[in-house]
């Protein structure tokens, strides 16, 4: 995965660039080797619940809408993960 | 968010370079706005099933595994969220 560049002022002589691949998760818990959540299904307490998929919330796992200002800034889809009791 | 980037062959003109903001989901269902999906977790078959974090999988929502290639390839540490019915 590569990134997208923008160039000014760029000189006579060639320029090689190269942007390396991108960490999903920035922030969330990076002492550990690998995040992986676990929810034990008959212990969720609302009728709807969202985890979060985009690594951004600030209640990771669960989902806190911060997916809508990563998708806009980013032109990106991603969305939340919704348990349903029924 | 911004990428770390090589620079090569870099002449004597002062060059700027900037990587966009990426996305978190370069392929799944790009048609969609945005990407969200629903469990009723009544109807979860198995003991323990894993959901794709990392939207790198053949199979998303679930996840098949591919995060390891993900994380080992881009320094990341994400993973899966794990549904469990006990
Ligand atoms: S805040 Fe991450 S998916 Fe909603
Ligand atoms: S394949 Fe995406 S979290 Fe496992």
């Amino acid at each position: 995965q590569f990134g997208s560049l923008s160039f000014g002022d760029v000189g006579r002589r060639v320029v090689v660039v190269r942007a390396e691949g991108q960490a999903i998760n920035p922030e969330i818990r990076k002492s550990e080797d690998k995040v992986v959540d676990s929810v034990v299904v008959t212990e969720l307490s609302k009728p709807l619940t969202a985890y979060c998929r985009c690594w951004r919330s600030g209640t990771f796992p669960l989902c806190d809408g911060s997916h809508v200002k990563h998708n806009k800034a980013n032109g990106d889809n991603v969305g939340p993960l919704l348990l349903k009791k029924q």
